[in-house]
């Protein structure tokens, strides 16, 4: 599979760049990836509101994510603002396996399962960034790609936000090493493109 | 028990006013009672981000309900500065049996879970709006009293939100007979004053 990295720089946390079949894949499939993108920041929001659910004595962690919540909302309503834009009705869309997979990496006893959880954001966070970056650059409406663009810097904020969180409750070699294993999986989830284009197809 | 009402007026859909033992009660915890509403704003956001998921096609209830999910983050963070300025740590608290009490009356065949779901948001809303104005009445200090007040308007713009949204994908005569049976619950639920001072005891 070509890499798509000869136009993008390497993602810090990533171990694979994204490859040329799914940018070619996403630039076909525009509107799909447009509704499958609004699911994400809906998803987004999800995680980072059910963190704090879960972990809400650790103030570092409960104001981090409350930012990131708001943001996650934020980018939802502007992506939403596109679907009405283009007449893209919200409907569901099956997830690929992209999510689940990392879910099942994360351990069950605490506090790995906090540590896994920070961690495995923070990948999805970079691989979304990554692909935001390819997505403003190779796509071929100029106002689409410059909102793409637009949401990048918010997108590297929330996986150096996680990273940060990680660090915090954890010490830096556990999560270094932990991240190695984790960007391992990560990027082997996506070695084989999925048939439907999605954000992480 | 002796209703608060007189210092009040009455709040559409409540059947019955609070208790003034509540309000005793409540002033007299203050601190706890804030911490309370910490976890109540973030499950507020929760319930609404839970609803857009559940019913990801219905645009006007997607679009309703992240502006309400972007409020609730906004008045938690407010809450949370409040916790931080009187130094009372975050932690979990106990649930009183409210809101487990009245999501038991959600039915668990669709479209009637879509309807309870509304409905029952907007019976927490309103409580909530009636007890943040028996606070801003009654607390002793002032600024946060005042502090109780400001978020009063945007309680009543949510179970304002919430009825609109029950009426929008249901007949108006099914919302209110609904709303009666399930208004009749919430007061009930509320006739014994739960031991543990609570937004919702």
């Amino acid at each position: 599979m070509v890499a798509a990295a000869s136009i993008q720089p390497r993602i810090k946390f990533l171990q694979m760049p994204t490859s040329q079949a799914w940018v070619e894949q996403a630039i076909a499939n525009l509107d799909i990836i447009l509704l499958d993108h609004s699911h994400c920041e809906r998803k987004a929001a999800g995680v980072a509101l059910n963190l704090m659910c879960r972990y809400p004595s650790s103030e570092k962690l409960v104001r981090a994510l409350t930012a990131i919540a708001q943001e996650e909302l934020s980018h939802f309503e502007l992506v939403n603002q596109w679907l009405e834009r283009r007449q893209i009705p919200l409907r569901p869309l099956p997830a690929p396996p992209y999510g689940a997979g990392l879910s099942k990496q994360v351990r069950r006893e605490e506090p790995l399962r906090m540590l896994d959880s920070l961690l495995v954001a923070a990948l999805i966070e970079a691989r979304s960034h990554e692909r935001l970056g390819l997505l403003a650059a190779h796509c071929p409406e100029a106002k689409l790609a410059q909102f793409y663009h637009s949401l990048m810097a918010s997108e590297a904020r929330h996986y150096g936000a996680y990273w940060v969180l990680a660090t915090t409750y954890f010490d830096r070699e556990t999560v270094k090493v932990r991240l190695e294993e984790l960007s391992t999986i990560e990027s082997a989830l996506l070695t084989t493109l999925h048939p439907e284009p999605r954000v992480h197809s």
